[in-house]
């Protein structure tokens, strides 16, 4: 079977100037990759009519497939539209159920329908039109001589959203990719290196057809075992019987597989246990709440949260004792217990977690320095607590802390 | 003055297979620009000769300026360095003196330079040695025909520095570089289309040698004015000027310039008016504080939050009237009203905000769809409240409600 492979061609002068960081490309790689279709180029222009033509011209030479972002905008500077006409030799004419979708679009949040926004709605006539689903600009597919031109807005949320469901699919209708299986295991609370060294012995003895790449995040190592060849059954038994043995080295730190996160495990959990929570986080600063509220159907456990950013709130709004705060300081272990244990009785949840530490850059004192963080689990049962020691930044410190709380929340639920 | 151009060649199958993202091109992209040079492409290709080799003759024929990163590696898939020799049509020699360098590199990290690292040292004999102060591979100067190729490794510290150094002094020598100069102005409340409208007239009085930029991102639009000139004083006062111009049209929705996101205007204006701030946030989950205390030193003007998620919570932890919830619902403006007013009087503080609404993907009602938002101000002058219709994306509407909101507290604050 041929390997059919692909360019990605990325219009805008915001991303030859260097005003964007390009994250799409890195996303699109990995899905395609996925869907076993092979990347062997990426490139960049700007928004000029010459150099987008010889980038067609030159991408259409050396791949199957040009999937194209960016340059898709109401404004002037945006051409990409009328330079695929002109590529592909056909007239810019409105679709009338691109109009319908744009006035729908628009409708819907209460807006006027622009003479601007209309002309978003007009597509070269050769081209088939792919809906976005959240967004103005519509995707276009183009398909000549076997090879398949995509066009797509250059927002991240659109295009993702446009891949996902359209695009990748009807790639895989129009070419026949090879067999790949891949099974994501999600790790937390151990790093790259030390979950590396756990499980060299495992990866050591992986069959030649089956690859391994880690895939490290912000308190997460993400595995990745891809497998190739000519059944997807026989690759998705095999891969079962990998990962049966990965559990026994290193199962306590696997919450999950594939897509979910570890805010949704937790809520699929706390759902199935019909167990609410409440939160107290202070140095986190809303952070934890938000990855609980980013999962759809959170208000069935998830009942609220008190954020007492100042030292006055944690005493008069939450009802941390004056005493605990003057012996202990905020980020004591005394403290974090208090708070848990008190927000779980005011919001009278089955549980309570609570966060209090230095995100830094200031607020360090010579025994906390920055990046010193105390969280804790109250239940009926018991009240857990760990002390973290984490960065010298402000973000990543917001971060991790919030990962770890989930991730005691994870290993402390009751069975 | 001819414009001197560039292009950004990144080598390395983990850029485009997605393992990593390609940070190092926005900074050069940058960089490049401030030195009055402009990236007219960038192209990754992966670590494979025949297409190393035809990347590098379609960038000469393009650019002044080849910049090439990766592939400089010591082991076996790292293959730039004979790719540079094939193409320069000249022999790999060791180079005395980057032997001596990265011998004197293992000596002080008390390493012992094995015949890998020892044939770092081996560079085309048509090249000039650029020494790499961090790192062991050396960078690799080549000019021919007036155009410059240089090589640099991928690894970004061992890049950025060898770039600051040496290679950016040596190519403003080595070319007559034209006078750029960059602002960027940041707005706020109003959709691309919409100011691209209203703007129109603005824009299209521009000067010929001034550019203009769009970049949208979630709630906000960013505009970004190039221009080249031969005097960066001259350039940067003809900015100002149209900059104020730009002001008399849409002045309420710019917010500032530069760097600083809203959230880090709003907290130095609040920390310059002395002013402190309490947060009830429903439909935002957390978002909302997040955004807020983002900002390094914001503990100076948050004081904290509720977030009541569930029904009772809002009764019961913040206090709303529980007429007022059965009368109207939790999405409403009477309630949206008790909740931003009694958080600034429970947590004591200037100004109180609030959100409650239906972030989707359930709990719609017929008159109430997913996406429909109430937002409030209160200080003790006035209480301001707002109703947006957002997406039917739960994320986009979180986002999206919190920015509305930081919105609101600009265009509220009092004088």
């Amino acid at each position: 079977m041929n390997q059919i492979v692909a360019e990605l061609l990325t219009i805008g002068d915001e991303i030859l100037y260097g005003q964007i960081v390009d994250t799409n490309s890195q996303w699109m790689s990995v899905e395609l990759s996925n869907a076993g279709i092979k990347v062997i180029r990426k490139t960049t222009v700007g928004d000029r009519e010459d150099e987008i033509l010889a980038a067609f011209a030159e991408a259409e030479k050396r791949v199957d497939i040009v999937l194209i972002t960016g340059g898709l905008g109401p404004t002037s500077d945006d051409i990409t539209k009328p330079c695929l006409a002109k590529y592909f030799n056909c007239g810019l004419k409105i679709n009338n159920e691109a109009l319908a979708e744009v006035t729908e679009f628009f409708t819907q949040r209460g807006r006027e329908l622009t003479e601007i926004n209309r002309q978003q709605a007009a597509l070269p006539e050769c081209c088939e039109k792919i809906t976005n689903a959240v967004g103005t600009a519509p995707g276009m597919w183009f398909e000549k001589n076997g090879k398949v031109f995509m066009s797509m807005p250059g927002v991240p949320h659109e295009m993702k959203r446009m891949m996902t469901d359209i695009v990748i699919p009807k790639l895989k209708k129009t070419f026949t990719t090879p067999v790949i299986y891949h099974k994501v295991i999600r790790t937390v609370g151990i790093g790259e290196s030390f979950l590396a060294e756990k499980i060299s012995g495992w990866e050591n003895a992986l069959p030649q057809h089956v690859k391994l790449a880690y895939l490290p995040s912000l308190g997460e190592v993400k595995l990745r075992l891809t497998s190739f060849g000519d059944s997807i059954h026989e690759l998705q038994a095999e891969s079962d019987v990998l990962v049966e043995k990965l559990k026994e080295i290193a199962g306590p730190f696997i919450f999950g597989y594939g897509e979910d996160p570890l805010e949704v495990v937790i809520g699929r959990t706390l759902k199935e246990k019909k167990l609410n929570i409440s939160i107290a986080e202070s140095c986190t600063g809303g952070y934890l709440s938000h990855l609980i509220t980013s999962v759809a159907g959170s208000s069935d456990y998830f009942l609220g949260s008190i954020i007492p950013y100042d030292y006055q709130i944690k005493m008069r709004q939450l009802g941390v004792k004056p005493e605990t705060l003057e012996k202990y300081g905020a980020v004591s272990e005394p403290t974090i217990i208090e708070m848990a244990n008190i927000v779980r009785a005011k919001f009278n949840t089955d549980i309570g977690v609570a966060t209090s530490g230095i995100a830094g850059p200031g607020g360090a004192t010579p025994d906390k320095p920055v990046g010193t963080v105390w969280i804790a689990y109250s239940d009926k049962y018991q009240t857990v607590t760990k002390k973290l020691q984490l960065s010298k930044d402000r973000m990543i410190n917001i971060k991790s802390a919030s990962i770890a709380v989930l991730n005691l929340i994870r290993q402390s639920l009751p069975e």
